[in-house]
């Protein structure tokens, strides 16, 4: 049985707390939040769990082995650092930390003690982006051409981050995960329309070795909430729509090919022209199962040293590089980013 | 009773020779294709109208008042600089023509012979865009924030353009209708996955002075067909399908507004968080007449001398600088290029 | 504070207890099922409430003042009954009973002894019907022609009650709530596509006064799932999709006008033809409140004496009364089976 | 060469002559209206075709081998049968005719004198149906259950007849074509909302021997377009969508199956429960050719003695004969009314 404690019972923290209550192999031993209102609520709802508004006891607590960071951005580093040299565990809420640099310290600590220290990549885990990853691992999709995101919708702006932090950490861990190669350059370009606020609406490239581009739109400032993601390949084509609940994936049998077409000589075969071909399109059964169950039921294996993190600490740095990358793209306007391969 | 000359007949001239020909006080006088398949078709289908290899020949038949040019966007040029040089006016299909020079040269042949010069921006003559530019124009969006379009499908390739002359060219048309300021500065990013061919996809962006950002994607090589744009404004936002029958303008009366809070010393009032405003959606009613009926109605007023044309030679020029603009941006890689203002 | 004790802790128990739990001036007391695993959840979920296997147990409860019963449709009545003898209100699921004499039984006995008796129509209480029943009552439709509804997806076979008393009982209540007339005949159509289960799909017809029309169609074996109804009136119409995140409600300024025309002969002036009107579409706000909540806490102000039920015995009455008839309408085969006025 | 002659020339008849036009093999010899300026458009349209406004005229015609009736229903027998009298071919629009007593003369008039007599059931010639139609044959849904279409719109209203025969036609031609069972009874009801004129809404069911039902809702009077069909087998089922332009047949590998259940005494297993299966969702890729074009070539290969009608005039008879049922059920408020078989 695996202890866990939950930090941050804000708008996420509940789903985790829930998800690992209802779990066998674990128990959560303690929750804890600055805001004694969100403990109250916890108490109410999980009743045999114990509350603290200090991070440091719910951390010291000997009967919690694993730490969930469930903060805004600005204290994972500190949190998760904290728990790990107390010998715990970590599950940390994405993106993983502020900097590169407080990922890869992170990611040192928990080497050193040989703790598990994984990312909450939520979308990973669901039906969905499993049956992409595996469609482009076996080739299906043949040589993927690009993929195209849009995630925008009339949301709450956030203090702390700006919208590139709050939406496109989702497909960049999309991308890390689904993707068998690393972009080499990034640029994005944003606004800010309310004075004060953070950037609400960005656009960010990322170029990669070869025929391939991937292409983000996020906005916060959208009448309506598309999540919709284009995904190209040579053989065959994707459209993943995560708020449409009959085909969230679908696949179509398109693409382009080249017309072999007799020279005017007589003398030689050569590629003349690009026509599109096209054939059915099928929507596959996706695993049902809640994306957050599958991620926990991972993570207890990991602690039990069953299983490797999918999402582990480097691909939570993968991720927040890029974000640091976009963000300084973003506010000199000096375009491509390099990042390290 | 004007008569029309029409100087290709591909895809978009069998719509335009319809259209003078249903229209009172217009005759179609003449069709000219280097095509002799596609003239009997023009001939088979329109019998009384005259039918020529030789553009040369059609310019110069006495029976041809306008000239309209729907060639591959190469021979614009030269078209249409014979026709007014030959005393024509002159309706042009969009891109103007191939770069900016020859736009401003036809914009001084007519100026001097006092010719109409037209382009053949068709959105802007659809009651979608119409409405769209009489909402902007009252008001009732507020600032305008920002201008979002995905314009894709499965193509057949150009072999003369890339994917911005072929696509673009619609929204930066709308865009310079719509708008009451022009653009600052254009970059591009496009790339080509089929060697030997154009560059088949690509995104463009449109820097204005203030928070205003226009955005376009366009795509060759996607599974499904998007014409979908997103219009945003401080009071009001717009979502423009131009493939949804029932509801091409939807129109929301949602937004950000700031939360007045009073600070914690109790001394001043001020502005501290932005919260959202949702409210009703409506679809207006719009006018179903088709583009190109009321285009060459216009066409045919301006001949006249009763009209200006709404889509003159100046706005094709605009246009055809920044897909100027955007291509070297888009094959130096550099990033923004400068607009003359 | 209204000690609440809920009978029957599947489905929809669940949603009852956690609303009723958040809700001022309310306190679950006491939940029963006769499942212990059921009964174990509750426990785990909702640790202060007492929970038993035995109705009786729970109905004389001191600590309980209302009962909702949320058990299968053949244990309303008795559950009800013995709730009501004992002194206690009633909110029970619906069908409110097996029967219409069963019904009128339970309204006898809460009227006797001056208790609520409310039934759970929740759609009556959403932020879509809610609307609808404004704007039919303000005459913002005109004449109401017609109510279509389908209502299928695939489902699974209930034991104990045909497709009708599953689906149709929700449109029923709806009609029952924002329809001024009564209807004065049903008929029904049903078909068994698996031996030895319920009828899974069927259509209900109803019939009322003058120009009106309602059809249900309900189906357990459709390939997808619809809450699709439309609503048409003499001057606007409705289209609502209960599944439609962004427009649950549409309105249609359209419909059928009359041409006046002259006649022939000069002399007279009168209707002669029908046409199309059509006009703007929108998409009203919707409350955005949580069904259940609205009905919890108008159930406590029943309780209270501060309201009268929205959805009383005798609507639930009416409303099991056209499930009788339909079914006998739809077993003989014999078409339309009156109604009571 | 075979000479078409085509009489009506109102809104169905254009697509006549112009596919009849395009045709190799086929050359439209003669237009006939009684509508002066139908028959100056069609003169315009297609200027080497003679244009009448006496049928006899066009149906004496010796350049006429085969005639196209395209007029209101009241006028079909007249012609048609005039037309076979004159030893010419018929091709007849839908309904075949205003009964079924003038359909049996006609199929009479027709075999003896071994003439082509074919009803434009144009339906049958789309991509879509053509594939329903062979996924019934191949068994590919198993035992159908039931096929429930909506087509619905807010149409002009017909003068001389009711929305049944207006709308239901293309539905009972469909069923007609696709299944291999024929219907042994019908009911119908409907509703007049427009004083003086016809019947706008209706519903009609139709009875099968066997667990298969077909139910149609037909309505002028709606504020959107749906053309939705369900088609439900015991192996797989079908959403056919006319207006989807990306997905107008879906396939479901959906259904209900019986879980094997051993029971509580342990000494037999026996079928106990329904439960859903789920699986992938598929869009066949249809032939695009338009259906007139497929439909316009069988004719003409049928004339040429090389194929056998697929909507010949038995097809024909069966269609009206249910429309003549369902609106004597509709008026007599009767219900069911038997077929022959």
């Amino acid at each position: 049985m695996v202890g866990i404690g939950v930090i941050g019972y804000g708008y996420w923290g509940p789903n985790l707390v829930r998800n690992f209550s209802e779990l066998e192999g674990a128990r959560v031993a303690a929750v804890c939040d600055r805001d004694a209102g969100r403990l109250e609520r916890a108490a109410r709802r999980f009743p045999g769990v114990r509350t603290t508004t200090d991070p440091a006891d719910l951390i010291a607590d000997p009967q919690v082995d694993a730490v969930v960071v469930a903060t805004p951005v600005a204290s994972h580093f500190e949190l998760a650092h904290a728990a790990l040299c107390a010998g715990k565990h970590v599950l940390v809420e994405k993106p993983m930390a502020s900097s590169a640099d407080e990922c890869r310290r992170l990611i040192d600590e928990a080497h050193r003690r040989d703790l598990v220290l994984m990312v909450d990549h939520t979308f990973l885990y669901t039906g969905a982006v499993d049956r992409i990853r595996e469609m482009i691992a076996a080739g299906e999709l043949g040589d993927v051409y690009y993929y195209d995101s849009v995630r925008v919708n009339l949301g709450l702006f956030q203090r702390d981050v700006n919208v590139i932090w709050d939406l496109a950490v989702h497909d960049l861990a999309i991308l890390d995960g689904i993707l068998p190669r690393r972009p080499r350059a990034v640029q994005a370009v944003g606004i800010r329309h309310v004075e004060g606020q953070q950037i609400d609406m960005a656009y960010l490239t990322l170029a990669f070795d070869g025929p391939l581009l991937a292409h983000l739109h996020m906005n916060w400032l959208a009448p309506v909430k598309i999540r919709q993601t284009l995904i190209g390949g040579s053989r065959r084509m994707i459209v993943y729509d995560d708020l449409d609940a009959e085909q969230k994936v679908r696949v179509y049998d398109k693409g382009i090919e080249m017309l072999d077409r007799e020279s005017e000589d007589g003398r030689s075969v050569y590629k003349m022209l690009a026509y599109r071909r096209t054939g059915d399109m099928w929507a596959p059964k996706l695993r049902p199962t809640e994306a957050l169950e599958v991620e926990a039921r991972h993570f207890l294996a990991c602690v039990a040293g069953r299983e490797k993190p999918l999402t582990d600490g480097a691909s939570g740095l993968r991720v927040v590089r890029i974000l640091e990358a976009a963000t300084a793209s973003m506010e000199t306007g000096n375009g491509w980013v390099e990042l390290p391969s």
